[in-house]
């Protein structure tokens, strides 16, 4: 994610960081080469004059635009339930580690110190790397060694091996509240409302494994790229005769707006990655880190993250 | 649902398997070939000009546009909204079987060895055959002789007669609570909560059967199919006079969008079916199955289902 | 609701059933033949040239379109969440049977041949009756005789005299409630549960009432209607000189468009009627009868409604 | 709130009742005679012609026409959230008085008759109360004696003395439920149950007080109108050259659109006033108190609320 | 925020506060100034005529204020769901007092005499200063001296220390959960309940923190201020020929709405600043003080904040 004061004056046009242009600097420089061409031919195709006129372009950009914004609509939105759902991961590991230090009885106060062994300790340790695990799960890597201290060995070993690690650890914490209640650490009670923060961590990760499967309907995604394409390569014919030799700068103006937009929510449309658009999660995932072991007194609890040239992972 | 990356440049215009082209081609060439007639005609019927001119176009272009945006935001809506409900059926399973394997009092820990003999196995078992079954009743297809293994005889007897499967499952599934209250393995406190998740389910189903008995209504897409299609027959006769011989490839591409976003609507309007563009079940169900399985230990698990030419059934 | 294949090529203009030509007709005729007059006239009142050009119509034509697109969007939101209200009508009727039949205790499994005796049958009979009692509440018919099955002599002649028929049943479904805590077959926690599912219900009650008596705001269909009867009745005078004899046609065209958004807006908003694009709310409450009459194992169970003439009522 | 059916034909025009019309008068006058100035002047100030053309228009036409659509959206929101919040205060009161007569021990049936000595009887009324007390709160209106009925002399001494009337009663709920407590007429459970209904209802308290307390971002509001004035008053000066002395008509048709769009978002963007457009409390209000007065067999219960000249308060 | 009636008439256009005129300031004049040189060079650079036509302005501007109008969406729903969010802080604040003050059992009746020494009125006070940590946190001011008199010293020295001040203060909360559960004021059912009280403050926080960590994608923005400013600057090209000597005017109209736009998105968008369009935050949490310290029977409440000049902070 970029963050950033948005930019005054000529230095906006300067900023590549974070910029779609990237993207589409190829169809974009093609348009314009096409415009070109078409602007030195005069419109003419193998000595016939090709008037297009701006009409089409008048009734198919209005449906165009209205097609895009859609698009974009629903690519935002896409990332803003992400972000939501990412939020919720957040709270939802507060209560479960405020709930595993307060409703759980145990002998002396919950604290870092008491180590795995003790059941309070273990599900925040468990939840800290409960969200590590879901970012791995999300972006396609693999756990890293930070988190085998969060975890026994066995769950360590079991998490490697597991084909969904965050509902492995799940499982895991499902299992504690089944000792809790054989040890009498907890009551049914107690067991059944930890488990609806369990029941909302599966539902958080079964939101955020729906957007990372199922795109926008690619017959959509389709449709809309062909008939922005179309567009902008015939626009040149539309264009030369009203505006002659300033008809590539038009055109490329026009490309710009219209790829653009597109791009923009192609870069969206999948928030998880590890691009300058997606998510933090590094950094909420840290923020969660912070704020759990804070809550057992632990030491040596790291800095947040920051940003590194406007740009935070 | 066709699973792919955005293709680029020229092969854009070459991807027909999750197009829309092949729902358009009737209208679209009769749209192109009435254009090639009047063109021919020079507008002229029985000797009479017809001169439309693009007006009526330009006027009623921008509410066409923006009623194709709301419909397919509608049907984007119903697509999107499946697809939540399909994610609470994945992480409802996943909570119902941690609670069967947790808060169920048991002499020793759920094992897919203990059978359907075992109230814990059994709630599981029939989880993973409450997702398949609600995959067969929403594509109307025959429960699979493979639900079987995970029901008694009974049951799976119970189930090919019952006029709603899901709903048959469900009702088994809370004679469960009730064997477990009279039994003490659970509690009132712990069959509620279970019983809030079966109600969980239960609002899923009803969802689901709510987008699949309930398009959106006639009278819209009666009302959005005439104008398109008017506006597309009538374009070629205000086109004339301004385009003459390109008439019909203008013609050919406005048609190409505005029936496109209106196939497009229709397309996913409903998803439950084994289009192209159509939810996965099949791949979210062995998913679930594989969770559950994998929760208590089952062995010969199957691998998830992957895309096949691109088309995740 | 209209239920039926999208007719293609020709045949989608000559469908009536659904379509709302017949709420249009008057001022559509009209409009056309103040054209036809106008065209006669060529654009001149009392020997003088009104000529309005088209201007005006472009300027204004996007806000109706605009607000025509925004109160169409309103009125299917309130169709939408009205066949929501009832999805939720469908799941909790279900999910109170099987908790009568599954949390509250017993001598023997629930069935139906246990009768009106029994709480659990009592309970499940009068979820039947209150789906009823809804649908006639919401459309302002009396409940029938059929109803007077599913509850006691005094419980029936209660609902009749009862001002507000499903709130009525709810609270004798609260009375049982007590009754179950008096005699023990139900816990406290059992009695919230079920109490949770009869707030449910309020809710959804309180919903249908809200849309049933709210419409979109008096001022906003004023304001629409007005725009777009100007808007048409004046169109001849901007088109005249442009179009000649083709006016009337092209008028037509324009009216047909935007007085059917208009219309189309007002046939669903209120969808608790009995007219073609209203919600089934026969077949909705025939599928929670159907479904709790075979949870409790009852006998000469009705088959689901079928639509007459592609319309289920 | 206005309730009749949309008149048709001419008399569409007569209604002045509910219109904005009235609100839009002064400068729908100004822009119209500036219109008439500009047209007599034939376009010219000081002897110098003003040619704006339409362009300028047209470019900021479609700009106004979307923005006044997203306030509107807003406004309608809003209005919609408004009537929900009631929907609401009028379930949960239903559901309150469910509990409060079941789920509240006592020593024989819960009846009117009992009076303000019973529990369950104080809980019903104090609860009609609240939703009086929250009508006058939101209307910035005294509580009428009527409500002194409802309450002990001492809190109706209170609640005239709160500041927040609402919540002064709902504190006064939340003591019953400790005296039902102590007195061993509820249990924790029960307790719990009913404590979440009144935290509904403090929900949908606030809810009520931010639709009241935060209006639209004044920026927002000021610059549509800004735009909306200039783009009004400025008109004549493109119209006068295309259209001579049809101008101020046009301007008129053109001003009353968007002048009335602009309109009506104020006019339900607070919709706790007494206007025509206004929710109608008094009769949501009557409705709970008929509705809990029925449930407890009370009295000479008045009837429902009536529209007067359509106008339901 | 600012709190005023619609100004009418010339006065709407000499309101500067509130306006967002300062922040379009530089690029307006810019932009205006540019059009002058262009209309004093008629259009011509190094004596070669650009001549633009109106044409692709047209066809972007559609495409920018849908995508303007999308921006103010987000920006705007962003701005709500932050007032919604401290709805729910409000609404909690007062459940969570209520709890205390009726769930737990205490010898005397809950009051603020009691002091911090009493489970209940240290709830209450705790929660005080919870809904005002809240506020310093996203304004990133320290908690000033005065919420010193709601804690216990080690609890304020702690809130200072702490990196999440109301994060602090949940777990403070929570702790005395678990006192009052050792001690018997409480039972696992109210714990629970009270648990959940503050699961929903957490959830609130989090949403918080989420809106004002998470801009709305840096892509965006930069594609949407980029497009508008070239469009601008290009305008005076485009309409040169067309309106001569008016063009600085027109451009300076058209600037200011499509910057106007794009600055009142801006805004709003972060809405917990100090700016004049931002969330009054002191006001929300004078509210919520008052509300609790009366319902604890204190002395010397303040009064509720009052706008000064319009402006409510």
């Amino acid at each position: 994610m970029i963050i950033r004061e948005r930019p005054v004056g000529p230095r906006l046009f300067f900023v590549l960081r974070g910029s779609i242009l990237n993207r589409i600097l190829v169809p974009l420089t093609g348009t314009t080469l096409t415009a070109v061409v078409v602007t030195l031919l005069h419109g003419e195709l193998l000595h016939h004059k090709i008037n297009v006129t701006t009409i089409p372009f008048s009734l198919i950009g209005i449906a165009l635009a209205i097609f895009l914004g859609f698009r974009n609509s629903a690519a935002y939105d896409r990332y803003w339930e992400a972000r939501k759902l990412w939020g919720d991961v957040v709270h939802r590991s507060r209560s479960l580690a405020r709930q595993a230090r307060c409703l759980v009885r145990g002998a002396v106060p919950a604290q870092a110190a008491l180590g795995l062994g003790d059941l309070r300790v273990r599900i925040v340790w468990r939840t800290v790397a409960l969200a590590h695990a879901l970012r791995h799960h999300l972006r396609d890597t693999r756990p890293e060694l930070e988190l085998a201290r969060y975890l026994t060995p066995a769950e360590w070993a079991g998490l490697q091996a597991a084909s969904n690690g965050p509902e492995y650890l799940l499982q895991r914490l499902g299992d504690d509240l089944r000792r809790g209640l054989d040890d009498g650490a907890i009551d049914s009670i107690v067991a059944c409302e930890m488990d609806q923060t369990l029941a909302a961590f599966a539902a958080a990760f079964a939101g955020c494994e729906r957007i990372k499967g199922t795109p926008i309907p690619f017959a959509y995604s389709l449709l809309l790229h062909r008939t922005a394409y179309l567009y902008c390569f015939l626009l040149p014919f539309g264009l030369i005769d009203a505006l002659g030799f300033v008809t590539p700068l038009v055109v490329a103006f026009v490309a710009y707006t219209f790829f653009g937009l597109d791009a923009v929510g192609d870069e969206i449309e999948n928030p998880f990655g590890h691009g300058y658009n997606d998510l933090p999660l590094d950094a909420i995932c840290r923020t969660i880190e912070i704020g759990l072991r804070e809550s057992l007194g632990d030491e040596h609890i790291p800095p947040p993250l920051q940003p590194v040239d406007f740009w935070l992972r």
